[in-house]
């Protein structure tokens, strides 16, 4: 199940000068799955991630952290599925340092260079055996167009694998950007980690890919939400490669510093939205809209009550216009001011309340027929200045209970 | 569907003394159903209460704040169900002043004098006429023992009515405590309102009972959840009548003052669970402990961040000891400095988790035993200090999304 997504076609997905990727069917917990996958990125990449804030993090995430912090050139990375390396302690740092220092060896670059993402099961520990036993097949298989089968090499239980591309001219040079993006699957079940990856062959300063990543993920995949769990293993790098001749960019706010970051951002935004038109049980797609806000924080709060509640949730799955759902969690979204009477709400085109009560000329069928859509928009506006900010979710059905009520054996 | 609840026992309720409970059918929905309550109050009774933090709360809740805050002493109360007068902007506060109004013609009193409450539809007009009409029939039927036609009276979709009382010795005199409470319930959708009403007829100095109301509140309606969604009209009211012939208490931290208030807690904790034991769909009912905190705060951040978790309590609901998804609860709770090396995990008596990883004497058929049970407790050792928090909630069920999902006609 999912809404309006489809698969890639891998002609359309295009390859990213200076990187190759490799994937295998390591048995890391089933056989006869593409469940390693390795990209080797061309000396003088530059590479930038942004990961959970949750502190229980994964194993993985620890170590990009360090190996991105220490700013050795990134050279590699390593993804497996089947496991998440998560809540598995001291032991299971050490397995994802020991597969750094095998891709390594493998690879004659340092451990540093590496960086490794696990998504799967969580609470057990990483066969690191079979990972190190399957990479030099993931090695042997880079090559340049290989992105539609990474994207299906880092599925769990997703439905459909998840990639997009766009190119852009950068003063009469072509660039080419094109990412992968992984979400709301369960693994023998555990937990919705989000994985994205984000190449361009742009040239851009090194330094300004960090901030770049950030802005990226603060547009794209920090704005969805299926079920409000945070992940232990979320994980978006991005990637560039500085092949495609252009003028090397030095300011994100100069003419093309801009172009290239909308361009980024709009890839981005669509892989984080194929999470949600993929999320568990999902049956639509609903754009929270909050704007009239004194800041975007607030904005954001709002949003996000909305989009986490099971009560608003459920309704979406009912088809059901049941608005008061929508004004509560906006009154308990924590913004300690908010005047109730300057409220207005709107279901896509709909106008459905005025000044925090019922819109004279509303009626229940123009509600229901918004409601009856795959993709709705809410709109709220608060009234209280010019912040807005948009979040992505999707629905609550019973498919979402049946999944991740399935008991993991 | 509920877990371990069943209905009072009407002879097992105390009269309080000092307050006579009248109920009727005023037909405000539907009809043939108790749905208007009146209490009334002896002179000398005092009153206080806490009411929703949703900023989009019910007009009745706005009247019910200004009536208390003026001071006046509150001789009546007024409860409707089938209508919450939420979302319904100037008229709504006019239909509950208007309901004060009515009341306190028939009762010869100030319209200041009376705390209006209501639950059920909202963005619906409140049928002020039928409601003032059910009045005169409320008030003859009004006596001292109706408490559970009362409980009865005040019910949405609750599956149950929830009273409790008890008694105390203060000083050689016999105290009775006795209150009620309607939660989880949906009608005709929409949202499920808290209501709590706890009365004694302890001599009780004034001023110390919104402390008290507030105390109360926090151990009990403020440390349950069924699923996140801060209703419009959530309202708990205490009452003392001062009819018990004790010597006035005159501080909460006398030896007296304690025993009241321990007794207090206790019925108020019992009307706070009997709303989770009822809670929509709920299969389970789940203590979640955490202890080892540096403050109050952070324990209560982490025990509902596991109590919120869509994830953990779908796994509940499968009796699947999904234990990760626990840890990534407590991981995203938003404890900045938090330490997964030091965190602790157990099932009632099983100890999952050691560390941050899984404990190497742990048996996966042991947390599915504890699983399997409906009442269970988690509890979360963060090792970090010596504060700890209780919240109380339920499973996350296919009924859950049945009950919220069914469109309202």
């Amino acid at each position: 199940m999912s809404v309006n997504l489809s698969a890639p076609v891998a002609a359309d997905l295009l390859a990213i000068n200076g990187v190759r990727i490799g994937v295998t069917e390591a048995g890391v917990r089933k056989a006869n799955r593409k469940d390693l996958t390795v990209f080797l990125l061309d000396a003088g990449t530059a590479v930038a991630g942004v990961f959970t804030q949750n502190r229980f993090c994964a194993a993985p995430v620890q170590v990009c952290r360090e190996h991105l912090s220490a700013g050795t050139a990134i050279r590699a990375m390593v993804v497996n599925t089947g496991n998440a390396n998560a809540g598995t302690g001291a032991a299971g740092l050490a397995n994802a340092r020991a597969t750094c220092d095998a891709l390594a060896k493998e690879l004659d670059l340092q451990p540093g260079q590496i960086l490794p993402f696990s998504t799967g099961v969580i609470m057990e520990e990483l066969p690191v055996d079979r990972i190190v036993a399957g990479m030099p097949q993931a090695i042997a298989a880079a090559k340049a167009d290989n992105w539609a089968t990474a994207a299906e090499g880092i599925m769990t239980t997703d439905t459909l694998p998840k990639a997009f591309s766009r190119s852009l001219s950068l003063g009469g040079k072509t660039v080419s950007i094109t990412g992968i993006s992984k979400g709301a699957g369960m693994i023998r079940p555990n937990m919705a980690t989000m994985l994205g990856f984000l190449a361009t062959d742009a040239a851009i300063a090194p330094e300004l890919l960090q901030p770049l990543v950030k802005e990226l993920a603060d547009g794209s995949f920090n704005r969805v939400t299926i079920d409000g769990d945070t992940s232990t293993n979320d994980s978006f790098v991005l990637i560039a490669t500085g092949k495609a001749g252009n003028a090397q960019i030095g300011s994100l706010t100069s003419s093309e510093g801009q172009q290239l970051k909308a361009a980024l951002l709009e890839v981005a935004q669509k892989l984080a939205q194929a999470i949600v038109r993929d999320g568990e049980g999902a049956t639509k797609f609903i754009t929270v809209k909050v704007e009239g806000g004194k800041n975007e924080e607030e904005c954001r709060l709002a949003a996000y009550s909305i989009a986490h509640s099971p009560l608003v949730k459920t309704a979406f799955f009912a088809s059901d216009p049941n608005l008061g759902r929508i004004l509560a969690a906006v009154g308990y979204a924590g913004i300690a001011d908010l005047d109730q009477t300057k409220i207005d709400l709107y279901l896509d085109d709909v106008h459905v309340v005025v000044d925090g009560g019922r819109n004279p000329s509303y009626r229940e069928e123009d509600g229901q027929r918004v409601m009856k859509q795959q993709e709705i928009t809410v709109r709220v506006a608060l009234g209280r200045g010019d912040a807005a900010q948009t979040v992505w979710t999707c629905d609550l059905s019973h498919e979402y209970v049946t999944i991740n009520a399935d008991y993991r054996s």
